[in-house]
């Protein structure tokens, strides 16, 4: 009897610790703009923490119009992507729905680019895992 | 002793699987923008969610000028918004604090319509209560 | 053993009740943009939930540009934000990272405003402590 409360001592013990840790940085971008601005904070942001806490887990989901920031020809920021996609904590997320609206097709996008069924399920996937959630709109 | 010790067992696995299942299909759509852009966009998203996964429950939540989402004059949206209501798990809620602040009357606004207290309030008690959230803006 | 499955139900209860509680008033807003009507808009939530709800706990986190909202000759809301620090569950916080990029410095804000290392990390601990998160954009 004595044990067995002991181990639910351990166990809410084991809880509180596990709420009362640090954060984790862990968080999906969401992007839906085309607009340059947008692309530019969103890279800006990925590059600085990135740089920061190598082993931040970041996702940027793009959805609407979000997808043109892995276009070549549309994107200002390519290279950053890139660069960006070089860790592997860091990744890209296309919502296929978005590129069937859009007309936009694999090889219109750089390589590498995960796609996902529906990024609005990516996204909120996401929140439920415990990941933070911050709309990219400056 | 031994059966406690089971028991407890047996809650950690059930709260691992609790955790482990797949995300429910539960939106919040934050909504406070009176452009047709984002109009457009929260019910492209409504209608095609609502198509794949029908049991999907979102809610669209209107403060600020999102509200004319819903008033007739005002809306470009106002026969997806009919049509996307007759699944009964989609909702549209209108702030009315921000009915107030706006001079709009329950009959400027299509019938049917659910209103709130208070939009920012519904929204958080919707992700306390494990939904997704979505800001809608293009 | 009987009196350790009754601690087991006492504890499932306990979670119950705490999962079923009204969610508390903490909100944490997202302001990015140097607009005058997101400036304005975030200012009348914060003004209008702090009158109906004083114990409301509300954080404004302010990177990219959103820190021009307290900033004497940049903000249109100046005195509401002075106003709204009377609140001590009111806080504002400015990211150190967007101070730094956009060349600001602590005498260029108003005074009492607390900053912080990373702006989106501070986000995204809150909504990990389950505060609600609105990003602010009309």
């Amino acid at each position: 009897m004595k044990r067995a409360v002991s181990v639910i001592y351990l166990l809410l013990f084991a809880c509180g610790l596990a709420f009362a840790q640090a954060t984790p940085y862990k968080v999906v971008f969401d992007l839906t703009s085309r607009d340059s601005l947008e692309q530019i904070a969103v890279m800006r942001w990925v590059k600085e923490i990135s740089a920061a806490k190598p082993n931040a887990m970041l996702e940027v989901v793009m959805y609407g119009k979000g997808l043109e920031l892995v276009m070549p020809g549309k994107s200002t920021q390519l290279s950053a992507v890139k660069e960006a996609m070089k860790n592997p904590n860091v990744s890209f997320a296309v919502c296929e729905g978005a590129m069937k609206n859009n007309k936009v097709s694999r090889d219109q996008m750089i390589s590498g680019i995960k796609t996902v069924p529906d990024g609005i399920y990516e996204i909120i996937s996401k929140q439920h895992e415990g990941w933070g959630y911050i709309k990219v709109m400056h």
